[in-house]
Protein backbone atom coordinates (compact mmCIF):
# COMPACT_ATOMS: atom_id res chain seq x y z
CA UNK A 1 0.00 0.00 0.00
CA UNK A 2 1.17 3.61 -0.82
CA UNK A 3 1.76 5.91 1.81
CA UNK A 4 -0.39 8.32 2.62
CA UNK A 5 -0.07 12.21 2.55
CA UNK A 6 -0.79 12.81 6.15
CA UNK A 7 -2.45 15.58 6.92
CA UNK A 8 0.04 18.36 8.50
CA UNK A 9 -0.51 20.29 11.78
CA UNK A 10 -2.12 22.90 10.58
CA UNK A 11 -4.70 20.72 8.44
CA UNK A 12 -5.01 18.27 11.13
CA UNK A 13 -5.76 21.24 13.21
CA UNK A 14 -8.62 22.28 11.15
CA UNK A 15 -10.22 18.84 10.73
CA UNK A 16 -10.10 18.12 14.01
CA UNK A 17 -11.98 21.43 14.91
CA UNK A 18 -14.19 20.99 12.01
CA UNK A 19 -15.00 17.15 12.98
CA UNK A 20 -15.99 18.51 16.59
CA UNK A 21 -17.87 21.60 15.41
CA UNK A 22 -20.28 19.33 13.31
CA UNK A 23 -21.15 17.02 16.53
CA UNK A 24 -21.52 20.08 19.10
CA UNK A 25 -23.53 21.97 16.29
CA UNK A 26 -26.01 18.81 15.64
CA UNK A 27 -26.07 18.04 19.23
CA UNK A 28 -27.54 21.53 20.15
CA UNK A 29 -29.72 21.46 17.18
CA UNK A 30 -31.40 17.79 17.81
CA UNK A 31 -31.85 19.62 21.82
CA UNK A 32 -33.66 22.39 20.75
CA UNK A 33 -35.88 20.42 18.73
CA UNK A 34 -36.10 17.23 21.06
CA UNK A 35 -37.88 19.48 23.10
CA UNK A 36 -40.80 19.37 20.58
CA UNK A 37 -40.43 15.49 20.49
CA UNK A 38 -38.78 15.76 17.08
CA UNK A 39 -34.98 14.64 15.60
CA UNK A 40 -33.44 16.68 13.39
CA UNK A 41 -33.99 13.50 10.91
CA UNK A 42 -37.81 14.23 11.78
CA UNK A 43 -37.89 17.87 11.52
CA UNK A 44 -35.75 17.26 7.91
CA UNK A 45 -38.51 15.52 6.41
CA UNK A 46 -41.10 17.74 7.56
CA UNK A 47 -39.76 20.94 5.90
CA UNK A 48 -39.42 19.48 2.67
CA UNK A 49 -43.17 18.39 2.77
CA UNK A 50 -43.82 21.51 4.02
CA UNK A 51 -42.29 23.44 1.44
CA UNK A 52 -43.21 21.72 -1.86
CA UNK A 53 -46.85 21.96 -3.35
CA UNK A 54 -49.47 20.17 -2.14
CA UNK A 55 -47.70 18.31 1.07
CA UNK A 56 -47.06 15.44 -0.44
CA UNK A 57 -43.89 14.20 -2.80
CA UNK A 58 -42.59 10.70 -3.83
CA UNK A 59 -40.50 8.95 -1.12
CA UNK A 60 -38.05 8.54 -4.18
CA UNK A 61 -37.82 11.93 -4.38
CA UNK A 62 -37.18 12.98 -1.07
CA UNK A 63 -34.83 10.50 -0.38
CA UNK A 64 -32.76 12.53 -3.05
CA UNK A 65 -33.66 15.68 -1.64
CA UNK A 66 -31.87 14.69 1.17
CA UNK A 67 -29.42 12.72 0.04
CA UNK A 68 -30.67 9.09 2.21
CA UNK A 69 -30.51 6.14 1.47
CA UNK A 70 -33.45 4.52 0.51
CA UNK A 71 -34.03 1.99 3.23
CA UNK A 72 -32.94 4.17 5.97
CA UNK A 73 -35.55 6.24 4.83
CA UNK A 74 -38.20 3.54 4.48
CA UNK A 75 -37.47 2.81 8.13
CA UNK A 76 -37.68 6.60 9.51
CA UNK A 77 -40.94 7.29 7.64
CA UNK A 78 -42.68 3.97 8.94
CA UNK A 79 -41.66 5.13 12.76
CA UNK A 80 -42.85 9.07 11.50
CA UNK A 81 -45.93 7.78 10.36
CA UNK A 82 -46.95 6.23 13.49
CA UNK A 83 -46.70 9.10 15.14
CA UNK A 84 -49.26 10.42 12.83
CA UNK A 85 -46.44 13.00 11.56
CA UNK A 86 -46.82 11.77 7.98
CA UNK A 87 -49.01 9.31 6.13
CA UNK A 88 -47.78 7.29 2.90
CA UNK A 89 -50.15 6.02 0.21
CA UNK A 90 -49.23 4.33 -3.09
CA UNK A 91 -49.08 6.63 -5.78
CA UNK A 92 -52.21 6.49 -8.52
CA UNK A 93 -50.39 7.89 -11.17
CA UNK A 94 -47.19 5.69 -11.70
CA UNK A 95 -45.40 2.42 -10.27
CA UNK A 96 -43.20 4.74 -9.34
CA UNK A 97 -43.74 3.81 -5.39
CA UNK A 98 -44.43 5.34 -2.33
CA UNK A 99 -45.63 8.88 -1.93
CA UNK A 100 -45.20 10.74 1.47
CA UNK A 101 -47.52 13.72 2.56
CA UNK A 102 -47.61 15.69 5.70
CA UNK A 103 -50.52 15.16 7.82
CA UNK A 104 -51.98 18.22 10.12
CA UNK A 105 -50.09 16.73 12.89
CA UNK A 106 -47.10 16.85 11.17
CA UNK A 107 -47.75 20.45 10.10
CA UNK A 108 -48.53 21.71 13.30
CA UNK A 109 -45.37 19.96 14.46
CA UNK A 110 -43.25 21.47 12.43
CA UNK A 111 -45.04 25.59 12.75
CA UNK A 112 -44.70 24.92 16.41
CA UNK A 113 -40.85 23.77 16.26
CA UNK A 114 -39.52 25.99 13.39
CA UNK A 115 -39.35 29.28 15.76
CA UNK A 116 -36.83 27.72 18.17
CA UNK A 117 -35.09 25.90 15.43
CA UNK A 118 -33.83 29.32 13.42
CA UNK A 119 -33.11 30.90 16.85
CA UNK A 120 -30.70 27.97 17.64
CA UNK A 121 -29.24 28.12 14.02
CA UNK A 122 -28.59 31.77 14.55
CA UNK A 123 -27.24 31.66 18.14
CA UNK A 124 -25.16 28.59 17.68
CA UNK A 125 -23.99 29.25 13.90
CA UNK A 126 -25.22 31.63 11.64
CA UNK A 127 -25.06 34.85 14.13
CA UNK A 128 -21.25 34.18 14.71
CA UNK A 129 -20.16 34.34 11.20
CA UNK A 130 -19.27 37.38 9.51
CA UNK A 131 -20.84 38.76 6.12
CA UNK A 132 -17.56 36.99 4.57
CA UNK A 133 -17.21 34.36 6.48
CA UNK A 134 -21.22 33.56 5.66
CA UNK A 135 -19.82 33.46 1.96
CA UNK A 136 -16.63 31.58 2.38
CA UNK A 137 -18.51 28.84 3.98
CA UNK A 138 -21.32 28.93 1.24
CA UNK A 139 -18.50 28.51 -0.95
CA UNK A 140 -16.65 25.84 0.54
CA UNK A 141 -20.11 24.01 0.98
CA UNK A 142 -20.78 23.73 -2.48
CA UNK A 143 -17.69 22.94 -3.40
CA UNK A 144 -17.46 19.98 -1.69
CA UNK A 145 -20.77 18.77 -2.58
CA UNK A 146 -19.97 18.79 -5.91
CA UNK A 147 -16.66 17.24 -5.53
CA UNK A 148 -18.05 14.38 -3.62
CA UNK A 149 -21.26 14.14 -4.83
CA UNK A 150 -21.18 15.37 -8.72
CA UNK A 151 -23.05 18.03 -9.87
CA UNK A 152 -26.87 17.28 -8.77
CA UNK A 153 -26.05 18.29 -5.27
CA UNK A 154 -25.05 22.20 -6.30
CA UNK A 155 -28.15 22.63 -4.58
CA UNK A 156 -28.83 25.22 -7.43
CA UNK A 157 -32.22 23.07 -8.21
CA UNK A 158 -33.12 22.91 -4.46
CA UNK A 159 -37.10 24.38 -4.56
CA UNK A 160 -36.42 24.66 -0.56
CA UNK A 161 -34.06 27.55 -1.70
CA UNK A 162 -37.39 29.39 -2.19
CA UNK A 163 -36.75 33.21 0.28
CA UNK A 164 -40.54 32.76 1.63
CA UNK A 165 -39.35 29.13 4.16
CA UNK A 166 -36.09 30.67 4.92
CA UNK A 167 -34.83 29.85 8.07
CA UNK A 168 -36.74 26.11 7.85
CA UNK A 169 -34.33 24.21 6.83
CA UNK B 1 -44.37 32.76 21.45
CA UNK B 2 -42.52 35.68 19.79
CA UNK B 3 -41.57 35.30 16.12
CA UNK B 4 -38.53 34.32 15.28
CA UNK B 5 -35.82 36.02 13.05
CA UNK B 6 -35.98 34.28 10.34
CA UNK B 7 -32.84 33.42 7.96
CA UNK B 8 -32.33 35.90 5.12
CA UNK B 9 -31.82 34.48 1.52
CA UNK B 10 -27.80 34.38 1.99
CA UNK B 11 -28.43 32.89 5.35
CA UNK B 12 -30.71 30.09 4.10
CA UNK B 13 -28.73 29.49 0.97
CA UNK B 14 -25.62 29.00 3.37
CA UNK B 15 -27.20 26.90 6.16
CA UNK B 16 -28.71 24.87 3.38
CA UNK B 17 -25.43 24.15 1.73
CA UNK B 18 -23.57 23.41 4.97
CA UNK B 19 -26.05 21.42 5.88
CA UNK B 20 -25.85 18.96 2.70
CA UNK B 21 -22.29 19.66 2.39
CA UNK B 22 -22.03 18.01 5.88
CA UNK B 23 -23.96 15.65 4.83
CA UNK B 24 -22.42 14.51 1.37
CA UNK B 25 -18.76 14.55 3.48
CA UNK B 26 -20.21 11.98 6.13
CA UNK B 27 -21.77 9.57 3.32
CA UNK B 28 -18.34 9.47 1.32
CA UNK B 29 -16.20 9.42 4.77
CA UNK B 30 -18.45 6.25 5.84
CA UNK B 31 -17.98 4.27 2.13
CA UNK B 32 -14.74 4.56 2.39
CA UNK B 33 -14.58 3.28 6.06
CA UNK B 34 -17.32 0.29 5.04
CA UNK B 35 -14.45 -0.94 2.43
CA UNK B 36 -12.16 -1.66 5.61
CA UNK B 37 -15.52 -2.98 7.42
CA UNK B 38 -15.55 0.30 9.75
CA UNK B 39 -18.40 3.03 10.26
CA UNK B 40 -16.98 6.49 10.83
CA UNK B 41 -18.47 5.87 14.53
CA UNK B 42 -15.69 2.95 14.49
CA UNK B 43 -12.79 4.67 13.53
CA UNK B 44 -13.63 7.58 15.84
CA UNK B 45 -13.39 5.60 18.93
CA UNK B 46 -10.06 3.48 17.57
CA UNK B 47 -8.38 7.04 16.63
CA UNK B 48 -8.65 7.75 20.19
CA UNK B 49 -7.62 4.81 21.62
CA UNK B 50 -4.76 4.11 19.42
CA UNK B 51 -3.05 7.90 20.16
CA UNK B 52 -3.39 7.55 24.09
CA UNK B 53 -0.87 6.24 26.43
CA UNK B 54 -0.90 2.34 26.92
CA UNK B 55 -4.10 2.59 24.23
CA UNK B 56 -6.32 2.33 27.10
CA UNK B 57 -8.85 4.98 28.51
CA UNK B 58 -11.82 5.64 30.64
CA UNK B 59 -14.78 4.81 29.06
CA UNK B 60 -16.66 8.15 30.67
CA UNK B 61 -13.10 10.03 29.69
CA UNK B 62 -13.40 8.46 25.83
CA UNK B 63 -17.06 9.92 25.60
CA UNK B 64 -16.24 13.24 27.11
CA UNK B 65 -13.34 13.43 24.10
CA UNK B 66 -15.49 12.45 21.37
CA UNK B 67 -19.21 14.20 22.73
CA UNK B 68 -21.15 11.09 22.95
CA UNK B 69 -23.86 10.56 25.24
CA UNK B 70 -22.91 7.41 27.87
CA UNK B 71 -26.00 5.67 26.74
CA UNK B 72 -24.67 5.71 22.99
CA UNK B 73 -21.06 5.13 23.41
CA UNK B 74 -22.05 2.26 25.75
CA UNK B 75 -24.06 0.52 23.02
CA UNK B 76 -21.43 1.19 20.95
CA UNK B 77 -18.35 -0.52 22.77
CA UNK B 78 -20.44 -3.02 23.16
CA UNK B 79 -20.68 -4.31 19.16
CA UNK B 80 -17.18 -3.35 19.01
CA UNK B 81 -15.95 -5.51 21.62
CA UNK B 82 -18.54 -8.48 20.22
CA UNK B 83 -15.86 -7.70 16.31
CA UNK B 84 -12.69 -8.08 18.85
CA UNK B 85 -11.60 -4.54 18.19
CA UNK B 86 -11.91 -2.93 21.70
CA UNK B 87 -11.47 -4.93 25.00
CA UNK B 88 -13.92 -3.59 28.05
CA UNK B 89 -12.54 -3.97 32.03
CA UNK B 90 -13.59 -2.85 34.97
CA UNK B 91 -10.59 -0.23 36.16
CA UNK B 92 -8.25 -1.72 38.99
CA UNK B 93 -7.48 1.75 40.29
CA UNK B 94 -11.16 3.58 41.40
CA UNK B 95 -14.85 3.07 41.05
CA UNK B 96 -15.36 5.32 38.02
CA UNK B 97 -16.19 2.41 35.92
CA UNK B 98 -15.08 0.82 33.16
CA UNK B 99 -11.86 0.75 30.64
CA UNK B 100 -12.23 0.36 27.41
CA UNK B 101 -8.49 -1.02 25.17
CA UNK B 102 -7.81 -1.23 22.08
CA UNK B 103 -7.22 -4.82 20.81
CA UNK B 104 -4.33 -5.85 18.25
CA UNK B 105 -6.98 -6.97 15.95
CA UNK B 106 -8.33 -3.16 16.55
CA UNK B 107 -5.04 -2.12 16.27
CA UNK B 108 -4.49 -3.70 12.69
CA UNK B 109 -7.82 -2.28 11.77
CA UNK B 110 -6.98 1.21 12.31
CA UNK B 111 -3.52 0.83 10.71
CA UNK B 112 -5.30 -0.87 7.49
CA UNK B 113 -7.98 2.20 7.58
CA UNK B 114 -6.00 5.05 8.01
CA UNK B 115 -4.44 5.83 4.29
CA UNK B 116 -7.78 5.48 2.70
CA UNK B 117 -9.59 7.69 5.28
CA UNK B 118 -6.75 10.54 4.82
CA UNK B 119 -6.59 10.04 1.28
CA UNK B 120 -10.53 10.24 1.35
CA UNK B 121 -10.27 13.97 3.53
CA UNK B 122 -7.90 15.38 1.53
CA UNK B 123 -10.16 14.35 -1.52
CA UNK B 124 -13.17 15.43 -0.37
CA UNK B 125 -12.29 18.48 2.18
CA UNK B 126 -9.02 19.55 2.75
CA UNK B 127 -7.62 19.51 -0.49
CA UNK B 128 -10.43 21.61 -2.09
CA UNK B 129 -9.69 24.50 0.70
CA UNK B 130 -7.20 27.30 -0.03
CA UNK B 131 -5.03 28.15 2.92
CA UNK B 132 -6.81 31.37 4.01
CA UNK B 133 -10.10 28.66 3.89
CA UNK B 134 -8.71 26.20 6.45
CA UNK B 135 -8.18 28.98 8.97
CA UNK B 136 -11.10 30.77 8.55
CA UNK B 137 -12.70 26.80 8.88
CA UNK B 138 -10.46 26.54 12.20
CA UNK B 139 -11.97 29.61 13.20
CA UNK B 140 -15.32 29.38 12.67
CA UNK B 141 -14.96 25.60 13.90
CA UNK B 142 -13.58 26.78 17.49
CA UNK B 143 -16.04 29.58 17.71
CA UNK B 144 -19.28 27.82 17.32
CA UNK B 145 -17.94 25.15 19.87
CA UNK B 146 -16.98 27.00 22.31
CA UNK B 147 -20.40 29.21 22.05
CA UNK B 148 -22.37 25.91 21.46
CA UNK B 149 -20.74 23.84 24.51
CA UNK B 150 -18.70 25.74 26.38
CA UNK B 151 -14.76 26.48 26.67
CA UNK B 152 -13.89 22.88 27.35
CA UNK B 153 -14.34 21.77 24.01
CA UNK B 154 -12.35 24.92 22.61
CA UNK B 155 -9.69 21.46 21.84
CA UNK B 156 -6.79 23.21 23.48
CA UNK B 157 -6.14 20.27 25.64
CA UNK B 158 -7.04 17.97 23.45
CA UNK B 159 -4.25 14.80 23.07
CA UNK B 160 -5.34 14.10 19.84
CA UNK B 161 -3.68 17.22 18.26
CA UNK B 162 -0.43 15.20 18.32
CA UNK B 163 1.24 16.53 15.09
CA UNK B 164 3.29 12.49 15.26
CA UNK B 165 -0.83 11.25 14.31
CA UNK B 166 -1.34 13.91 12.07
CA UNK B 167 -4.32 12.92 10.00
CA UNK B 168 -5.58 9.70 11.42
CA UNK B 169 -8.91 12.33 12.92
Amino acid sequence: MTEARWLDEREFTMWRAFFYMRRDLERAIEAQLAAHDLSHADYTVLVVLSEIEGQVMRVKDLGTQIRWESSRLAHHLRRMESRGLICRSDSPDDRRGTLAALTPAGLRAIQEAAPGHVTAIRRCFVDLLTDEEIATITSISQRVSAAVAGPATDGATDPATDGATAGRG
